[in-house]
């Protein structure tokens, strides 16, 4: 167990959380400032690792949803999330022992934080995906046994919405068309589940991913080294299965955003030299999902891909994308339990319409790009 | 009390909750084959005065909510109304004593008498609002004091959610919205209410209105007299508050129908000499909701508007009316409570868009059209 305590380790690890969000989940800005008031009100975030636990603890996500581009501009009422936490306990009938993040990408990093620290909570070390996804059954709690539902819902105003369906994949629909109902951005409780469930179903020890992506990023800034070649040493991890790649740096030439369906839509296409044709192309659905060097796929969905500014490696969403900015691409392997046959049937690349079979960045791009 | 035992019974109330449905409400066909079924299995319907019950008995509304035109060709699912009240007395926490129409016009009718039969509960002879309205705030007990919520809804595959918002009109919406996710037809409880509640705010007697207006209809019909000067002389009661009047009769030249957000919209023009002029109009948003002789209002909401054929006197919703239909027109009152202010403020003519203010029918037509 520790504690997060300082302004600058909230700092570090929403950073962290942009990176993990592969461009979406929503910038961690509002419930990085939600955090940041427990603190000053001098209280702590406490993060235990799920092994930590007893089988029997009572465990749940807190999570908002909404479209990131209403998020951004969306105020966390102080006392929304501890009313969400007070109808969730009455509703599941049992005291919450621990809360942990559905996502760790964006946002969502940080509203289990916040409210953890509000209400003495202790949050687990992990999370559902490693990353972030815009469905709730593209969690590896929904894949491997633990439902999203029964949920709790509320909005700001104080709305309340219960939702038991039969299947996540129609939780999600059911959500996301209430949340349109009620203006776009509301929190819920989801997948209810046992400490157990949380040890055996978690992709874990993602919140210390986050910090120490973050603090490498931070540290080598100020040390005036190169962030982007730290970073890479530190991702780059085969003997634990995690494969980091450096895929492209250039100057984005163009990129599209359409909002449609409450869905943030585009592609990205980055030049590195003084060619008219684009040598590089993201395509966006929320999350990058796939990048292609000169037509040939590098990295794809649920593998990671991240972009950062170029200079200082500060990790870009998706609503950041914009025309001549420089950047550095990164593919990054998604964890050993995202990449199982189960999970590719709920998040692999068919699933957002990409007719590919997975395969792992380190297949795809055997060595990183040497860098300058 | 008295039971409904017979299909002639059933046939006759269909018909008149399709009269009191204003053109709206969807055709009770579905539920009638349900409540057919359930006599046919032995059952009865029975019909209690709301005076009758104690005043803490508990009583809750169920209503069907989807389009229309999705009801017309959706079964009802046998077990999905039982399924619902089991929920609905686990989440209330209570035993429902009695049943209640939420409206009173169309498929609505038919649902609580339906499961009444079937789960051996007393359904109250009245409802919300003794027509058809679209959305849940429009009904006397929203108007005078008892929330729709916490309403439960389910449905036919078990999908379940529980709605609790701060005010009727945002559960519309989410309801509304909640529908669609589903497939656009789902059950609910709402306006979970008090015995003393039910006889306070109801609209009284409408299920009995109903079987008369039917009867009226058809025994006209056997004895060869005018089935619509009869049902016109048993519906105009000056002592009662209740006015009836023969609007129009003529021919359908122009009708035309649109499904958009859901909503069922339309204008009828009607005809009655060979001039190319239309002479009557019907403005129609799911309900009739304005008629017009030359231009001049003639009826409007909340006051009902019955579109008959003109021969068999038999009532036609919206979705009935076609180019060519010869048809008589009769204008009827609301009852009293939904003419008083607070009433006219949710569901009078400004809440249509349409910028008149209200007249009952009988100052707009103080005499009806001498029939032939």
């Amino acid at each position: 167990m520790y504690s997060v305590a300082t302004d600058q380790d909230i700092q570090d690890m929403a950073r962290g959380a942009v990176f993990l969000g592969s461009g979406g989940g929503g910038d961690p800005y509002v419930g990085e400032l939600y955090l940041r008031r427990q603190l000053a009100e001098g209280r702590q975030a406490r993060i235990v690792k799920a092994a930590e636990l007893s089988d029997d603890a009572f465990v749940i996500s807190i999570a908002g949803v909404g479209a990131p581009t209403v998020l951004v501009e969306h105020l966390v009422s102080t006392n929304t999330l501890l009313r969400l936490l007070e109808a969730s306990q009455q509703f599941y009938g049992r005291k919450v022992d621990a809360l942990i993040s559905a996502e760790i990408g964006g946002a969502n990093s940080m509203f289990p934080l916040a409210l953890g620290a509000r209400a003495g909570i202790p949050v687990i070390d992990g999370d559902g995906m490693g990353r972030a996804f815009p469905h709730l059954e593209m969690t590896t709690f929904s894949v491997y046994g633990c439902s999203a539902c029964p949920s709790v819902l509320m909005d700001d105003a104080g709305n309340v919405v219960h939702v038991q369906t039969t299947t996540d994949r129609i939780a999600e629909d059911v959500v996301r068309a209430i949340c349109a109902s009620l203006g776009s951005m509301i929190y819920g409780s989801f997948y209810p589940m046992s400490g157990k469930q949380a040890k055996q179903l978690a992709v874990h020890d993602t919140i210390s991913h986050t910090l120490e992506i973050g603090r490498r990023i931070r540290a080598a800034r100020e040390s005036q080294s190169d962030p982007i070649r730290d970073l890479l040493e530190f991702l780059n991890q085969p003997a634990e299965q995690r494969h980091a790649r450096e895929l492209f740096s250039g100057r984005i030439v163009d990129v599209r955003h359409e909002t449609r369906d409450g869905w943030h839509w585009g592609e990205a296409l980055i030049n590195s030299g003084r060619g008219d044709t684009p040598e590089f192309s993201i395509e966006i659905q929320n999350e990058y999902l796939i990048a292609r060097h000169e037509g040939r796929t590098v990295t794809l969905v649920p593998d990671l891909i991240a972009v950062l500014d170029a200079e200082s490696a500060e990790p870009l969403t998706a609503e950041m994308l914009s025309y001549g900015q420089r950047v550095t691409v990164i593919g990054y392997s998604a964890a050993p339990i995202m990449r199982r046959a189960e999970s590719l049937k709920v998040f692999g690349p068919r699933m957002f319409g990409i007719n590919e079979d997975f395969h792992g960045v380190e297949q795809l791009v055997p060595e990183s790009r040497k860098r300058a």
